[in-house]
């Protein structure tokens, strides 16, 4: 239901035999390809001099033999992109390449910056000027500046860290080196990986999985890896004093567990398989359902529906079936009626729900407008009844870290208390998991959480402008609504 | 793991008030678009003039509001296509439009003729020219000679069907009608339905329901439909004494359950999900395993994977994931493994699958490279014993009937016996639902079954040119392999 | 003015050795391009199986090394087209591919057939069927009729010109031959060349230069050329007692002079070039003019001006530009002025034109709009009087073997007489060459003309359908209309 | 020969009323084409928010009706680009829209700096970034660090100018205003024109005719206009002391006379078409020949040839034909002749040259290559004498202020005498037109001219890299060389 963010990627050759490095970036982009399809990039050095190649669309479309043929390399840093803040376009494709003052150097992010706006018009206010509405435009603008004090380019990095606030993981190449950062909460993820000579660093463990590679460690929040033909170097870019101690050191975006990241990718030591499994499990125990069928809603809530009919003891089944053709171009239904474009998406099975109580688990409710199609969809088909578990609080708040959620005027659960999403999308019951739940579901995770869209506690803070406008929900008022349908199966 | 055939659809508005019957064939096809990914095509009747508009790739990519809004009309008909006979190319593209002595006329088939090669050689005696290698030029040929000789188009269709042989699924149009017929066997499916004053025609009920329509029921073998102003109208091609009476009238594609048709799909009384299912319940019967998870291939195991699991007692599991975005573009691997190649389209759930017993349920296997790469994936991932279970018969035989099945020396069944095809791909045991089993699967099924890929009993012949070819399977010596692994756990 | 026709060319080496033959085809159809920008198409020869390329727009945008890379083999036919009947659309491409009784042929056509519908109604009353509405589909199927009855090709193709009537030039092409013909008229041109061991057939013989071949001869009207391994053969497929003797056996088309060749280009013994000078002189002659400046319409009055300003004396100079980037695409001027479409195209050289008499040549006056737009600029950029000098008659008859001129309704010199056209254009006089002047300016021809649009005199008849709809001009009332105009200056 | 520059579009509608500004700027770009084909732009201004489209290829190829509907907009600018420095690529398309202290700002320029590398390096000191290779982005650099001192955007230009050394016309957009300057030497042209409300800026006067514009005045060198709604406004951006009195104040490039410019364009008070027909003229007088016909290389030295033939009183005609559909995708001729390359771009027209002593004209040598081939293709064609004359000087130096021409080490004047490339070419003679011949044939010019190529007297400096390079040429050796061809016929 959201939509995707953005996947980084970066691989170096320590023994600088290997020139393929772009190739290994489009395998590792191609496994990171659900963060973003609305822009790839990859830039590759090329004995010292770096290229960089973007292309609009999916990555099969802007890279293939002849292109890559053309990129030869030791090292490469790439980017697939959804579009989270800033216009859409190729301008705003990274990775971005510029030249200054120390040479060349290119940079891909995945994340948002909380203080771009400020730190624009500052450097503005220097002569600096920008092409892009992106913040790795920022980013890159402060590293040229930190380089006039500093020759070192993983203090410049420190530097630019002190002065930015957000969530970010970041991949860079300079003709030298290739460096990953993530920042101090560790909001977004980025690991450490290993093939053969070949160090690797990517959003998510199935990237380095997918190229064949050795999975080393999660980078740590703060951290700066920086490798070159020398090997790799660890530093941290925050000071011990200003790291918080212990498991809650770290703030992971616990949304990835939720929606983003890939089923298979183990991400701070939690595996996001098993957390949706487990999320799914706890929701059981949490919001149990007399019911016939668990079905997942397609296909993001299956995961957590196969958890929930576990611990429940119902049976699981698919109820529902999502086109695999369903891309970007699409006929409006003029005389047709309007329900089409649902129903070109969404297909109740039949024989699989017809005269029985469904209990449907979703990842999250945002807009709940699909969600109230679908169970239109599973009623007609003869669901007797349909409960709707969701394994995920509400979405009380939106994201300053780079995930693309509506405003407060669009989640409905700003504006709507349960009952009445119940009564909206017409579901025989409706039920969350706590965030205690979710929390519970990540485990093995060696940090803590962003909660930030279910609490609004923002590790980060919020961007200034952001600040009055945010408006602060009674979550016991959502809850606390008298809800028949709840009464009847919850 | 087997290509997908063709789709039709077909459309006319008794009423001939609406006019945009293209755009709900747009629908309908969507909706078919599994069936075939390599070109479609859209024929529009309006006011008598008939044109037409093929392109290669999927629907959307060849079909957007400019070129619909140019295809106004009450009636149309249209195909979806992978080439399961004859070149690739826009020219073997359906619907096929030509003129002829009475006027002109659109056809669009899915199936294939075993005499082509006959009536081609024939036709071309009499002076005629072929420009594709499509079954749909002879059929058109065959049918603007018997015009010659009948004014009636129902009379015509009647004598071509006299002249060929095979398995066909059939949609035409004319300035006056549109027309529909299925081989006397019934082997491919076609349905009728309606929505308001429209009466439709479609491969799968999938398409019916999609544009919002009502299901009327399905085409009988050897019938024939045609659709004008003055309403519907139901001919036998063949003669009541050449029909076998009773149930097994008829002779449907088994594949269609096991692996063509959409789930949501009705064909001929029984229900895709439903029989998948119970495929999957069956197999637990015939083959049971002692595990500790049951997984599905994605994603054409899923379905008999749960009603496997349910039947065994086995908890079912999220094992492997596909990825979504694999499509016709590849890079090739170069220096790196050529592992990568499956490693982008299958990742093992590590947390899922490590330190358990697995039984992984498919669908069908007809090479089992793919198998085999997946297996391995598992195991790498911690599996400790991987139980296939195919949910289907073993494939002794192509199919001659539109199905791209490649050639016995392919397929693994023909060349290997069951002990062998279980080493090969390093399964702990492998297990085969029996034909039997499968056909009780096809629940509420009104006609009898095609099973010529698993028995070579084909009920519309076979080619000349492959009847000295085709090998005849011994089946004992296939299961009567001393099987370890079979001992095992079987 | 007038719209091109059709290029062909063929080519087949007799030692068998040379497989570039498509290779040569791309070179010869680029020099042929003048003749047709809508579709391209080359089918190739390789070891006696034929496939055929063909896609829309120029030569080079369906052709590149990739493809033509594929297309080995040492005999080739190709085609460059505009669609001069049928709808445009790729399914009337040529050359047109067809498998028949005695295996593979394609054939590639420049003209048009009188007797096509009367040969579609008889061929589809025997059963053919035709899914295009090219000439060239029609000469397919009667071919392959034709070789039930003879197992010689080039019996067939004298068959079928029995059967035919109307203006064309054809190359085919079989596993085992190319072949070439021109109409017993010989309307449409046709020559011969060779290059080492590769005979060559082509449109122009800019073609033949233009591959570094050598001209042989043109092919005679009436005559079939067939190149084999064993070399090359004549036929003449019409009896002697049928051709008319002497110098005006044939009737070339004379809008080959005055318009469409190349001016490289000599046909049938006179040369383009030489002939629109002479005929530019001619015009002098007989319409000679007191002014201070000759200009050419460019690009198609160029070589005429030059002509006719050296038989004036007086000075040649350029008076007009043609922007060298106007394309298929255009953007409407919306709020800004009509005008901008003809400025873009033309622009008027003021400092050539400013204060002096011009006389323009142009080639021809077919609907008169754009001359007006011309004159217009003229006039404005300062010159002091146009007089318009036509290097051809008025065109009263539209063309019925393959120039694609408009109907009658829309050719000014059906509607008004040259007084009114001289207004309607706004030049201070006008006048037309002689149709004596025009065929005087083919110095070297060794035939006769088809003067067809001129007098109305078709040496191959016209289409039954249009023999009464076509209107008898009285060419005195369009020359003596009383024109102050024409009383100034003529 | 020689690759085109630049072209630049502004238009400002001080009323506000018409939106159609970036419509107005693509006929403006498409009169402009001919400077450029490898990018085109249009940024536009709609109610202060400026946006900006880039596009590779031609104007046609990025601009149709859909994208210029959404570009609403008072004022505009745009720009077509041929590579002259830099990559090619979508990052240096111009015009380039940026972001800085006061907003937004879009720039387009014709023309080249000389220290761009220097103010890159300054620039880069001071902590700026470039993400392209192109001067606008230095400009837009230096424009943003001047703002930070005057709020005024005029004063900031000035001071721009202050730093910058080399040759350009540039055109700005601001929110408020659209701005257009000439460098103090006036290299290259930018004229000044108006439409009802709307006042225009473009590089040649051919552009403000193309869109019924009335052409005001050139804009001076030196001078920066500044059009806001409140009219127009006219600064001088050097101090009079610095400009040179009297006619010689400017420095126009010679080339756009002898080359680059459209013949319908007066630039600085003397026509194109004028200065070219004039230069014919002086070399007829100053490079006289017996010869029977002169031609012109097509199409750069068509012009000079119509005054030559006048002047000599020899007959002009075509000799060449050039094809008007060689593009940027070429077949490389593997086994066939190399020739075809050439013969693909141009042939000869035989009965014009064959058995004539030709005097061919064109308008200037480089490197030589194409000429010696056309010659060949002349005397293969029959001319019993081929005379080339050159239409301007010997190219001695390279271009430094935007026009792309080869180092020295690649033309042909550096490396060889005149004699030398006689023979190389395979001339009968050879002659140049003098420079002061040159200069004679730009009557009207109201400036001086830039003379670089020519003569090494480069006005605005070179850059500090190139001046240990740059080979000082003497003349005399070229011109004196023993010539047994000019001794024949000179």
């Amino acid at each position: 239901m959201f939509h995707d963010e953005c996947g980084v990627f970066a691989a170096l050759d320590v023994s600088g035999r290997r020139m393929d490095a772009s190739r290994l970036a489009w395998y590792g982009l191609f496994a990171l390809q659900h963060r973003g399809q609305d822009s790839a990039g990859i830039a590759v050095n090329n004995s010292g001099t770096i290229m960089c190649q973007r292309s609009q669309g999916l990555l099969v479309e802007g890279f293939d033999e002849v292109v890559l043929n053309m990129m030869q390399g030791h090292a490469a840093i790439g980017h697939v992109r959804y579009p989270s803040q800033g216009d859409p376009g190729i301008e705003n494709a990274q990775p971005m390449l510029i030249k200054y003052r120390a040479g060349q150097m290119a940079l891909a992010m995945n994340g948002s910056l909380n203080n771009s706006e400020e730190l624009r018009l500052d450097l503005q206010e220097k002569g600096a000027i920008f092409q892009t509405s992106s913040d790795a435009e920022v980013m890159l603008s402060l590293l040229a500046r930190n380089r006039i004090v500093t020759d070192n380019i993983e203090d410049s990095v420190k530097m630019m860290i002190d002065s930015i606030r957000g969530a970010y993981s970041v991949v860079m190449m300079t003709p030298g080196k290739v460096l990953g950062f993530r920042d101090p909460n560790g909001i977004r993820p980025l690991c450490l990986g290993r093939l053969d000579d070949i160090y690797i660093l990517a959003s998510e463990s199935c990237a380095i999985d997918s190229v064949g590679g050795e999975f080393i460690r999660d980078v740590k929040p703060g951290e700066l890896i920086s490798i070159s033909a020398s090997g790799i170097n660890s530093i941290m870019t925050v000071s011990p004093e200003d790291m918080k101690p212990g498991p809650n050191a770290g703030k992971l975006c616990l949304f990835e567990f939720v929606y983003f990241a890939r089923p298979d990718s183990t991400i701070d030591g939690s595996n996001v398989y098993a957390a949706r499994d487990k999320a799914g499990r706890l929701l059981a125990r949490q919001a149990p359902c007399e019911a016939d069928l668990v079905i997942g809603a397609p296909d993001s809530g299956l995961a957590a529906a196969i958890g929930y009919a576990a611990e429940a003891g119902i049976p699981y089944g698919q109820g529902l079936l999502k086109n695999r053709y369903v891309g970007r171009t699409f006929i409006q239904p003029t005389q047709l009626q309007r329900e089409l474009t649902v129903a070109m998406k969404f297909a109740a099975l039949t024989e699989a729900v017809k005269g029985k109580r469904i209990v449907m688990i979703d990842d999250s409710i945002v807009r709940g407008t699909t969600t109230r199609h679908i169970i239109r969809l599973l009623k007609k088909a003869g669901a007797l009844e349909v409960h709707l578990r969701i394994a995920s609080p509400p979405v009380f708040y939106p994201c300053f870290y780079g995930v693309d959620t509506p405003s407060q005027n669009e989640l409905s659960a700003c504006n709507m208390n349960q009952e009445e999403i119940r009564e909206m999308i017409d579901a025989d019951s409706l039920a969350f998991l706590s965030l205690e739940g979710l929390k519970a579901s990540t485990s093995g995770l060696k940090c803590g959480h962003c909660t930030g869209c279910f609490n609004g506690v923002f590790p980060a803070g919020v961007p200034h402008n952001q600040e009055s406008v945010l408006r602060k929900i009674n979550q016991d008022d959502f809850f606390n609504s008298n809800s028949a349908g709840a009464d009847k199966n919850v």
